[in-house]
């Protein structure tokens, strides 16, 4: 295991290529549940997890995270949530941690654990508590000998150095990515200075991860970019964005959309639309390049496939998957046959099949953020009551 | 084993709940060839296929299908194909059976062996070649024990009733879906006359499957129901439609449509489409209620609550779904949360985020059909000049 | 005046344009009143009805309709209307008939007076009544010679029959076209039993107008001829539909559609629609081509133009409009003179700008028709009360 | 006539309304060509460009526009074009003026000369020659007492400098707007910098006109006000723009859309729209408020009815138009009499009915501007060859 190459090596060798979302596509197969996006499912469910895993690393992916999404222990007695009391943190994070360096020695992948962003700083919690979070799960993945860390998902500059500062404390690599758009965060930091204070902070890696599609993430990768060069500093770039178009997201991303999370079918990506995604990445100097919710399998072998070339090698899956449709020129039917070529697919543009709806959403926007009230962590199951409130208020803002 | 219900005494107690898609949903894990379909996985990749019959088993079906869709033997030769050869068509049938009987018996579930169109039917060949086609897979699900046999995705009446003849040459049970939609089959038979001739020629089970969205193939059914009624036969109904919208496609279905097959996301239904689809089916009368193409484990979950009532249970999987958005009272984000609720959901007109794309596309409308030169079998690939001449014609047809 | 050829002459000689809409058109050009559709600004604006017709001969209609629409007695005192009293049946009716006489004579046009279906059909009143409404507006055109008769815009056959036979009792041509789509008249009968019901009556020409767009219309024609050539009868075909597209209206159409009559403008069709239109109607026999509201003078004007081959002749104002685009030509920027061609502006799938809208709508589908009580005529202005209890009768079907 | 107040007095006092856009309006009545834009209708139309004057006048507007648009000589001659030859460019402008001026004498409006951009600039000619161009008008605009003059529709502020400095030879007032979104000028100029140099120029009103829709016009208006107000600058600012959705038009508006100009109609505004623009124009400090192509009289009649209470009065045209769909509480059908108030057309998001047509178009994006050799002047007809040699550039550009 000792010889296998680090992260930063890698990344200085071409593109480093991460894995899809886990949350989004075990709640389709069946194992996460919407809402609290259990975790627990590396204990409850490990063989769906381990699958999920396999299929990604069978994609292309150089990278196996571990899915600890949401798997701070405040996160897990939160809102009602039990995982917390009858798992636990450290078992759950380190199922997790096993089962990511079981896949990846089945090729030649790294591995990687993850924090994010916890309802504690959300709550208005001291910096010491909301690091005290973090430990927590990073000593499991110490322990468990993770190749290397990543802070992701955080919404807030301030919270995201705190948990850089956190893995600092180890001697891991550390990369970082945020869940924001060319607008920046939720505090008004723009995208450019929430890259300098992540680069500062200590990551040798710094971009960002879901909320957006992969084109809108990667106006933000720009900003990033001209903020850093500005600065005079190098980090590697990393993009990890959505699966889903969103055009119409406002600054808190795809959360906002009235399709999220039970109605988002309709913005699925295309493979195609990721063959774009992972041309256009690499020439803006983005060299991890991967996804977040949305992606499957596919959408990370169309990465895989489209950097082929600068890579030196195909993914494993494309045994079962040939380039540009070509598969197609086995179809029974001749006109099928006739699409067996790139243009056609280039060219594309895919109808929706529903008359009835639009193209394009108008997002909630509730313009709350850390501090209010209305965000606050509690124990207790939101009672109906609540719902019904919070509801009203939706349909006050709406009208 | 053998005190199981079987499929007729099941389906007159109340609904019974079919798989979704192997083909497309294996196809996106990345373990199927889009084209020729390659049946050959369950011999390649065991786990991947075992998982999947795991995921729907746990998302509430009761039948376990075998996966040897397009594994006759002309198919598994045909354009370049070398599964034929390399594995054989009694190979991959009886590996693919003993899966599915494997998953059954960890739940309560029926195992199925299934025989669709083939090659030479399209080519012009004899009845008696067409038959000696299915007996070579029918054979191996005697063998393996399968509960029932299933002949679906037929175009042609004339070929249905050589394959339910076939399959009647055992002492099965035997289901009958084609994949047409209002306008009948590619012959200009109509969908109430060629349910009459699938009830006479001895299905116990007839209806649609593949080629439309529920909507429309709930529209065929209603006319096969009003054929049969008229003609007072009286055999169950099952409807297994795709999970994409195609208000649009024409006669043959979503292969005409310019999305098929990688382009198709957009019209992936919602959840909440299934639980409408569920419920018309039900009140319509059919009985065997299922998906095809595109149906992902969620969908079938969303068909299993959407009846639990009339089945008198929910599927295993709803312990990590709570029914109409309900487990977003735990989100972190208040209006989020305010999204809990069955008529937000039921409202919901979902944005596809592609401004620049259309609703509708005009399929393509070759119109050619069985006995046509251009569809007739042939062992070796296609040729890229072939290619480029069917893509001519097409261009033509569409200018 | 009488050496002119009459209708029944000019559509054995080949097709004959109509105008366009009157109503929608003056409204927009701030003369007419929605709602009520005030027919009184022949008197109180007659320049600017004038000025319309004139439009309309200059885009080639060979017949200048008095605008009369709504003209009857009933219809002028209806709901607080004050215009029968202040100014009277006979004065509007004379003053349009006179107006469609003085420009007709500025070309080559036929005069044609029009009656349409009255408030006391669908009040229940009885057949003397309702003919005694119509003998009115006749009288009157009878006076003023105008060269035939129109029964247009009618939702039931039945009150269509009275309108033919009161007509019949001049001894006038007669033309008669229902507001029907393929699914027939608002009591059930089909379209192609209108058809054959409104030729026995009496009329020399039938068809469709108003409610549906070109192309369902042109649907609903296709019955009627295949209804008409069944029976034996060999009356014209008259085609003038909607200027708006209308795929999604239900059978009552655009009235029912959310977007009548003040959200319409995405739906109204390009002039290349109408070349689409007129060529079909051509083909299919209608002889009698002209259109409804929506129509403006530049889509008469390419009608004219598609036909002007057959007719022999250009419209006049075709000195002023070069055919598919070729005035662009002339245009300063080099990429807008690159659309100066015929294959541009056919090949073109326009955008609507629109992209929160949808493309089809639910239509309303209150169900209602002659005799429900709340369709009767009253003389009193509908009180606020009347309102808010039609608000909630909506939003309830709605929800 | 001396007695009436001028145009800086009236705005001054509050919103000034203007007219709408003849060209396109004139275009679909039949007397103006699309590609020249023929001016010339004022001498071979007069009764067609006074009767629009009227509807203008009668929905509100306070101001009658002389009918000269691209009225220079140059243009007149451009590519075929005969009108400065066989009429001239003294007489077309005479005769606009005289209309524009007895029309006004029926209400209490204000005349106005204007001059647009004209092909001497584009082609690259000197200072002198293009001012030479624009003192021919001008001319002609101080005999017939035009009450102000007006420079729009420019997009380079060099030309509309040397404009303004034209028009400062006289002692008139001058307003200026350009043909410029939030993007700025076709130099690369920012609209707050052309707004600035507008004013210095000499310029009492500035903003901009055509080329975009009112909203995204507004956003260009915002950024000019912010520069104006960072230059310590308070010239009245003015908005006429577009009745035509165009959120997806590039830097040069909706010339570069595909739908230019004979596929534009599924992108016309409704009168909902005018009411939204008007308020916010207002909102902004907008207080010269009309429109320009695409707009027709009862969008104009919308604005002065939005505004009517800051203006203390509503325009003659609302005597056939109630506010917010209160006329119809006089329609036959209860289920149109329900839609008789504000919320529901102000809620209304309108269908197209174009289920194949999308939302968004990608406009084409020569990015050629003054001094390209492509834009060049020339006095012969542009031939079949260079039509032929556009579009292959046109399709080379698409591909």
């Amino acid at each position: 295991m000792t010889a296998r190459k680090g992260l930063l090596e890698r990344l200085r060798e071409g593109p480093v290529i991460g894995d899809g979302g886990f949350v989004f596509q075990l709640e389709k197969r069946g194992y996460v549940k919407a809402g609290p996006w259990t975790p627990e499912a590396s204990v409850t469910h490990t063989d769906a997890v381990r699958s999920l895993h396999r299929d990604f690393l069978r994609a292309g992916s150089d990278v196996m995270q571990a899915f600890t999404f949401y798997a701070t222990e405040d996160k897990l007695v939160n809102r009602g949530n039990k995982a917390g009391e009858t798992i636990g943190v450290d078992k759950i994070n380190r199922a997790s941690s096993k089962l990511a360096r079981e896949v990846a020695a089945e090729g030649d992948a790294l591995t990687l654990g993850g924090i994010s962003q916890c309802p504690s700083y959300l709550s208005g919690m001291s910096k010491d508590d909301v690091k005290a979070e973090y430990r927590k799960q990073i000593k499991v993945f110490v322990e468990e000998e993770m190749d290397f860390l990543l802070c992701e998902y955080f919404e807030h500059i301030e919270e995201m150095e705190w948990a850089i500062e956190t893995c600092k404390e180890t001697d891991k690599v550390v990369a970082a990515s945020m869940c924001i758009g060319p607008e920046g965060d939720m505090h008004g930091v723009s995208a450019a200075e929430c890259a300098v204070r992540m680069a500062r902070a200590g990551a040798d890696v710094v971009g960002v991860n879901c909320h957006f599609d992969p084109f809108v993430s990667l106006e933000a990768l720009k900003k990033m970019k001209e903020g850093l060069e500005a600065a005079g500093l190098k980090p590697f770039l990393m993009c990890q964005p959505l699966a889903y178009h969103t055009p119409d997201a406002g600054k808190q991303g795809f959360i906002d959309l009235p399709e999220f999370p039970f109605g988002l079918e309709a913005r699925i990506c295309t493979r195609w639309d990721m063959h774009k995604y992972a041309r256009e990445a690499y020439e803006l100097g983005v060299r991890y390049i991967g996804g977040c919710c949305g992606f499957e399998p596919y959408h990370i072998r169309a990465v895989a496939e489209e950097l082929a070339k600068e890579r030196g090698r195909f993914p494993p899956g494309s045994d079962m998957h040939d380039a540009w449709g070509k598969g197609l020129e086995m179809h029974t039917k001749p006109w099928v046959r006739a699409r067996a070529n790139r243009e056609y697919w280039e060219k594309l543009m895919p109808a929706s099949g529903r008359p009835y709806c639009s193209s394009m959403s108008c997002p909630d926007n509730w313009g709350v953020t850390q501090g209010d009230s209305v965000l606050k962590q509690q124990a207790t199951s939101t009672s109906s009551e609540e719902i019904a409130k919070l509801k009203a208020m939706q349909d006050q803002k709406k009208a």
